[in-house]
């Protein structure tokens, strides 16, 4: 048991799969890699369903759960989803809804809002405490400082919590807030993230702990596709890797077929770093989507309000897209690193993992070559 | 002798320093690395003195030349600089002068325009018949596609010619022009640079490589700082690193004081990948200068045209800077990769190459025990 992570969350190979698929989260422990499901958006009852579908296919494997409890209410919770889109001002409506007639895509019922389009407190417990019910190893608290409650509620199960850092600076809040092990996820990452790249903010954090005199590993994120990239970040010092991307490309992953062979066929400059899907910066591939907002001239709302106006829109747009509507498959976006120019193919998420230690050990012996 | 570019170049550890010092590149070269002088704003005389200077204190360690002999020549050379400079839009002119006089700072006689402001193909050619008359064991084509006149010239005098890429597009475009050296420089570098960053533009590249069936070694560029980030990127399977920004650092370095403190001060999300300076994307330490131009709302002049007017400007902001004024502090700027952020203290360049050959072996240690 030679790794740092195998005695702290009991993966045989730290390599961390955050995934919004249960088949993935399981696959991935299966594996001897360690697989944590994206939480955020389920209600209680569905992380329910979720986690007992993972605890009857993951074999025994350690898993996790990436949870939300923010430490400021972003929204009013007293306010209705509907007042909040009510209150979005109507060129943006108008804009959304020429783009969707231009493309010859129609609006469906708006469905449910995702979860963490409205991050409240309550809501993130609860979820908390049913992943409690289930045998999780690993808490991660997917936005902002850790608070509190969620330090004492893995204190009290004996449950590492992890955090995502995207700045040396909120590296240092997190070890004084008292997480267990930190993520330093690099600007080139898919989904919400900084601008300093992962080579060097991996370092920057290690040093921090290191003046903290903190006992935290330190699990690199961002733009890791192979093991011998997982590799080289622990040569620098790193616990492990903690991938997102890379299993957007896989058999079991969400991700519907036109997205599929768009990440094939895109290399690493065609992702972009936007406001126009969340209200926050995040990196996605690159589409006609964010074409016709920056042509709109519109700024991007603020989180949530972005989010609630564009999600039900994209989800029409990938639904076109499936259905062959080639002007939505122009349109068709998602959350996506850089490391989109390393998918040549689509793989099984446990083929992934092997192909990662196999790549590891390459990384390995390139290193031993050059040591002579 | 178990590194590649040990046989390549002749250097004992492949640790490449890209200074415009020539005491760097001696100390460097000296101490076991690979020292690459910056030639482009020098005149034919000027590199003579220069590579003498190097001949005579670099002990006959290795070193080399980074000159640049563009594609197309960005500037009809039969126009006069004033007559470029004559060019340029008068808000400019107008915006500069209010910068420096709301600073106090003094424009002096304009002084020598920077070779690199006005590339052209005879210049490089003249600066590569210096250099073929020195020891050097390196020719590195600055910027774009290295012409055929190089790639003959170094095979003429078996010397390998090695270029810079910041996109896997631009690397197949190398490799089909003949180089025998690539340099992979990811967005987080310091200068010139594209938005791909290190860790996957390295595989990116090392794929082109092999896809092309090429045996061309891969140097990994953009963000490394320590020894430890080397072994991580030779793990990745670089063939060395290519460093810029932690030389800057460093007691020989052409830097003054104020930068320097500047640097070690600074964090890394306090740089700007920005046009305001050569009229092309670099990354620099973000100042007040980056903050006036934003505010005049003028979008950059194209390069030449923006460094012909904003490096005299710079240069006596520096000048000022170093005789206390603290405005002038405030506007003082450089290239510089987000790597500043793991800069904390001025150190000699030979003990850098010292501390990055420990700092590999530890690398390499932390693998090893990952391995177990």
């Amino acid at each position: 048991m030679p790794f740092r992570m195998t005695e702290m969350v009991g993966c045989e190979f730290p390599l961390f799969a955050f995934s919004h698929c249960r088949d993935v989260v399981a696959a991935v422990s299966r594996a001897g890699g360690f697989g944590v499901l994206g939480a955020v958006s389920y209600t209680p009852e569905q992380l329910e369903t979720e986690l007992r579908w993972i605890d009857d296919h993951v074999e025994g494997k350690p898993y996790g759960v990436d949870v939300l409890i923010p430490e400021v209410q972003a929204v009013d919770q007293s306010i209705t989803t509907q007042e909040i889109l009510a209150a979005i001002p109507s060129e943006y409506r108008d804009m959304t809804a020429r783009l969707l007639a231009d493309a010859g895509v129609e609006l469906e019922e708006a469905g449910p809002v995702p979860g963490s389009a409205r991050p409240n407190t309550s809501l993130g417990q609860e979820l908390l405490e049913v992943s409690f019910n289930h045998p999780v190893r690993l808490i991660a608290n997917a936005l902002g400082t850790a608070p509190p409650e969620m330090i004492e509620a893995g204190r009290r199960h004996g449950i590492p919590v992890a955090a995502l850092v995207g700045a040396k600076e909120h590296a240092i809040k997190q070890i004084e807030a008292g997480v267990d092990i930190l993520i330093a996820q690099g600007g080139e990452g898919g989904g919400h993230c900084g601008e300093v790249s992962t080579i060097v903010l991996v370092p920057e954090v290690l040093d921090a702990v290191e003046r903290a005199r903190a006992d935290i590993p330190v699990l690199a994120a961002g733009g890791i596709m192979n093991g011998r990239q997982m590799a080289g970040m622990m040569a620098m010092g790193a616990a492990g890797a903690w991938c997102g991307s890379v299993w957007l490309a896989t058999t079991e992953a969400e991700t519907h077929e036109v997205f599929r062979e768009k990440m094939i066929a895109a290399s690493s400059r065609d992702t972009i770093r936007s406001k126009y899907r969340t209200g926050k910066y995040s990196r996605q591939l690159r589409s006609g989507w964010h074409a016709r907002w920056e042509e709109a001239g519109l700024p991007a709302l603020p989180m949530p309000l972005m989010m609630l106006l564009s999600e039900p829109v994209l989800r029409a747009i990938d639904k076109a897209a499936v259905n062959g509507n080639p002007k939505a498959r122009e349109l068709c976006s998602y959350f996506v690193g850089q490391g989109v120019g390393l998918v040549t193919e689509i793989r099984s998420a446990g083929g992934v993992v092997q192909d990662f230690k196999s790549e590891f050990a390459e990384g390995f012996e390139h290193l031993a070559a050059a040591i002579g």
